[in-house]
């Protein structure tokens, strides 16, 4: 598995990310997210309704994107496959609720399931433009 | 052409975007960079040597995502089809160097040149998670 340098491991404790699927049609899409990290492994909290789910469900090759945005020549990619699976116990609601202090199923579909997204980075760009 | 609400037309004048281009394999890489604006067109000068270039000429479908730094809950995401073209007279490079006030050209390789990626946008979506 790819690792996050030492450099840029204070991303992983960012408050947000870019989070780009593939969509029907094969196209990127890109959404901001929040997201949990546990060592390099990165996850997301989704429900079922949306359409970047259904997008990972399809096409798992995915691109997770944090932004130092006091710094924005300093990023780090993370590309891999998204792993979805049902969220045992809300385990990661529970992550997220503990980082956000905040519900994140909050707005969910009375029909929407949580689902937890979790990233193997295959390749991880550690940039810093600025150094 | 798909148009930049009001509400997020200030974005358009942001000093970074995030491009999404689709890799030989089919996956979204990203990187961040700088681009001018005229009215709702977006275009970004690279040089030949890039990867992303490659994969536009190769894949024009992409997606260029400007954040709000201050508010990272608003963003604008562009999605549409990249027009690779000769950037003539260097017109664009003159764009991105009155509004950056640094010479773009300055790391390009001595076999590089400069195209300008013009992005048509086919789908707009401006969000404001906080509003």
């Amino acid at each position: 598995m790819a690792q996050v340098p030492e450099s840029h491991r204070d991303l992983l404790n960012a408050e947000f990310a870019t989070l780009a699927t593939l969509g029907p049609d094969g196209r990127p899409q890109l959404s901001e997210v929040w997201f949990v990290a546990e060592g390099d492994q990165v996850s997301v909290s989704l429900n079922t309704g949306r359409q970047k789910t259904k997008n990972l469900l399809a096409r798992p090759a995915c691109c997770l994107f944090i932004l130092d945005l006091t710094n924005p020549g300093r990023y780090l990619e993370i590309r891999g496959d998204a792993l979805v699976s049902d969220d045992e116990n809300i385990a990661t609601v529970e992550k997220v609720t503990a980082k956000y202090g905040a519900n994140v199923r909050e707005f969910d579909g009375p029909d929407d399931r949580r689902v937890v997204v979790t990233i193997t980075p295959s390749k991880i760009n550690a940039v810093n433009i600025s150094s």
